[in-house]
C-alpha cells in the first residue's frame, strides 16, 4: 500500500495492472443465500443484485453496512477567470466552513444514514491554472491531490462516497468528459448550479478552448483531470482508486464525480467494478456520461448539487439491499412454503 | 373521529367532503426556508418538493420526522380457487408468523429506517368469496376491514406506510384496477409473485369474470373494493382514509397499495393529496395506475414484493428530504453569498 505521495503518474498507473477481484466465493454464498430467502425470486429487484454485489467487495455473504464514509473534496479553478459560475470563487471556502459547521446539505445526509463525514481543502488559496491557456496542474501539482485522495480513506470504512465542491467545477468535468468521449462541447456543458443561455454558450467556448490548449488531454483518463480537471477531481480519483484496491465498494455521486470515475475507466475495464450509481443527476451531461461507463442509477430525483448529496441518499438504498439480505429469514427458518 | 366501526359505506364517503387542507402557513413557511438554504435554487430536486408537502401536512415549517409506522394487513382470497397464484394459500398465514417474528423484508426495512410496524390479520381463516361468482365481500365484512384499518393507523404517527399480504391479491387489485379504470383485462394483470404465460392468461379471464359477476364495481371506488377487493386492500383504504383526515402524510407502496389508492381517488379529487408513490414495481400495471392518479413514483428500483416493502424503503428518501430541509443552515447563518 502506499504511505508516501505517489512519485509519478506512471506510479498510479500501475495499480490498476494488478486490480483485486470480489470474493467469488462470498458471491456464490449471498447469491444462494438470496434464493432461500421469504421472498418470491427476484421479488426485490435491484436490491439482490446490490446485496450480492456488495458481499463480494467484502468477502462476507452476509454483511452490513457498519463504517460508511462520505469524503468531500474542495479546490478552486483558475478558469473562474472565464465566468463560467453564477457564483463569486470565494463560495468555495465559504462552504468548506459550513461544511465544518455542520450547516451543509451533505451534513444533513452523511448523519441521517450514519456515515462520518470528512473535508479535504485542497489549496483553495492557490486556484489552478486557467485550462484554456495551459494545463490546470503541473505534474507534482496533480500527484500532491492524487496522494491526498489516496490518503484521506479510511481503510476501516466498508462503503464510500466521494464528494466535492468548487466553483467553476461543472466546468472542469465537462471538460473531462470532452477530452474522453469527444462529440460537441454542447453534449457536455449544463447549467450547473445556475448559469443562463448565455452562460451555456460561454461554457461550451470555454471547453474547446480547453482541449485546443491542451491536446493531450484527449482519450487520456489521467491527464485529462491534470489538464483540464481541478485538485477536488484529482483527490476524488485518488480516493476512488483506493477504495478499489482495499475493497472497499464506492457509490458514485453525481456529473463531476462521474466524470473523475470515467477517467479511471481509461486505465482499466475494471476499474469501476466496485462502483455502483448513486443516481443521475439534473445536469444535462449526467445521463450520457452514466451510459458511457455502463451504469445505471439507483436515484433519479432531480438533484444536482453535488457535495457527494445525490450518493449519500443512496447509501440507504445499499443499507436496505443490506439490511434485507443480511437480516430476513429463509424459508426453512421460518416455516414458510417455497411455491 | 370515528371511535366506533363505520355503520355504513355511506358514513364513510361522507367523510370525502369535508377533507382539511394542508396548512398554508406551514407551506409558506417551509417555501420561504427552502430559498434561504445554503445550496443553489432548486438543487435539491424533488427533496425540496417533498419536504415542503410535508411541512405543510404537519403543519410546520421545519419538521423532523420522528414517528413512522409501517402498517401491513393480511387477508386470503376466495379467488385462490381460480388458480391465479404461483404460491399456495397458506402462505399468507406463514407469512403474517414470519412478520411477528421478524424475520420478514418489510421487518427488515422498517427497522433500519426506524419505523414502527404493526401487522393485522384479517380473519385469514375465511376468505372472501370468490369474486368471480359474485362479490368478495357482503357490506358488513367491507366495514369491518374498513374499520379495523381506519383503528390501526397510530394517530401519533408522523409518516404512514400500508402494506399488504395476500395469497392472489395482485389478481384483486388488477380486478379493482380494471373496475375503475377499464381497458382490456390483459391491461392490468401482471406475474405478481410468479406466474408463468399462461397464468397471465388466466388471471386476465378471471378479471373478465369478476367484471360480468360484479357490474356495480364500475367506476365506483368502494364497490371495487368491497366485490373485486378483499380484506388487506379494505384495510389499507381504511388506514390511508384516517391518515388523510389526521394529516399524517402517506407513502404509497406497490400495485396493490396504489389500486386501494385508486379506489379512494373515486370519491374525491382531493382524497390522495397527502400522499406520494414511494416506487413503481415490477408488477406489470403499476406503472398506468401511477400515471391514473398522477403521482411520480420516488424510487425504481424493480421491486415487486408488496409488504410495503417499496415504500418502507422510500421512507429514506423522505428522511433525506426532511434533514437537509430542516437541519441545513441558510446563507445568512453559515455566512455564505448567495450568488
Amino acid at each position: 500500500m502506499h504511505d508516501a505521495p505517489f512519485s509519478s503518474a506512471a506510479e498510479f498507473r500501475a495499480l490498476f495492472d494488478t486490480l483485486p477481484e470480489p470474493d467469488a466465493k462470498a458471491i456464490a454464498g449471498a447469491t444462494a443465500r438470496n434464493g432461500q430467502l421469504t421472498k418470491p425470486p427476484g421479488s426485490l429487484g435491484r436490491l439482490e443484485d446490490l446485496a450480492i454485489w456488495y458481499a463480494g467487495w467484502r468477502g462476507d455473504a452476509r454483511p452490513k453496512i457498519k463504517a460508511p464514509q462520505v469524503l468531500v473534496f474542495a479546490g478552486n479553478h483558475g478558469v473562474c477567470a472565464q465566468g463560467v459560475s453564477a457564483f463569486p470563487a470565494e463560495v468555495t471556502a465559504q462552504m468548506v466552513a459550513n461544511f465544518k459547521a455542520g450547516g451543509a446539505a451533505i451534513n444533513q445526509l452523511a448523519e441521517a444514514f450514519g456515515a462520518r463525514l470528512d473535508v479535504q481543502a485542497l489549496a483553495l488559496e492557490t486556484p489552478t491554472a486557467d485550462f484554456t491557456q495551459g494545463p490546470a496542474m503541473d505534474e507534482a501539482g496533480f500527484l500532491s491531490a492524487l496522494t491526498a485522495g489516496w490518503h484521506a480513506v479510511d481503510p476501516g470504512a466498508d462503503l464510500l462516497v466521494t464528494g466535492e465542491m468548487g466553483i467553476g467545477n461543472t466546468t472542469a468535468a465537462a471538460a473531462v468528459a470532452y477530452a474522453l468521449f469527444g462529440g460537441a462541447p454542447e453534449d457536455w456543458v449544463g447549467r450547473g448550479t445556475g448559469v443562463d443561455d448565455a452562460g451555456l454558450a460561454n461554457k461550451a467556448r470555454v471547453l474547446a478552448e480547453a482541449l485546443v490548449a491542451n491536446p493531450g488531454a484527449k482519450g487520456d483518463g489521467l491527464e485529462a483531470l491534470r489538464c483540464v480537471g481541478g485538485r477536488e477531481l484529482a483527490g476524488m480519483a485518488g480516493a476512488m482508486a483506493r477504495a478499489r484496491v482495499e475493497g472497499i465498494p464506492v457509490i458514485l455521486d453525481g456529473f463531476i464525480c462521474t466524470a473523475t470515475a470515467a477517467a479511471l475507466a481509461t486505465l482499466s475495464e475494471r476499474a469501476l467494478d466496485h462502483a455502483v450509481a448513486g443516481h443521475v443527476s439534473a445536469e444535462a451531461g449526467h445521463a450520457a456520461l452514466l451510459a458511457k461507463i455502463g451504469k445505471e442509477p439507483l436515484l433519479s430525483l432531480g438533484m444536482r448539487l453535488g457535495e457527494g448529496s445525490g450518493a449519500a441518499l443512496a447509501i440507504a438504498v445499499l443499507q436496505g439491499a443490506l439490511a434485507t439480505h443480511s437480516g430476513m429469514a429463509t424459508f426453512a427458518e421460518a416455516g414458510v412454503s417455497d411455491g
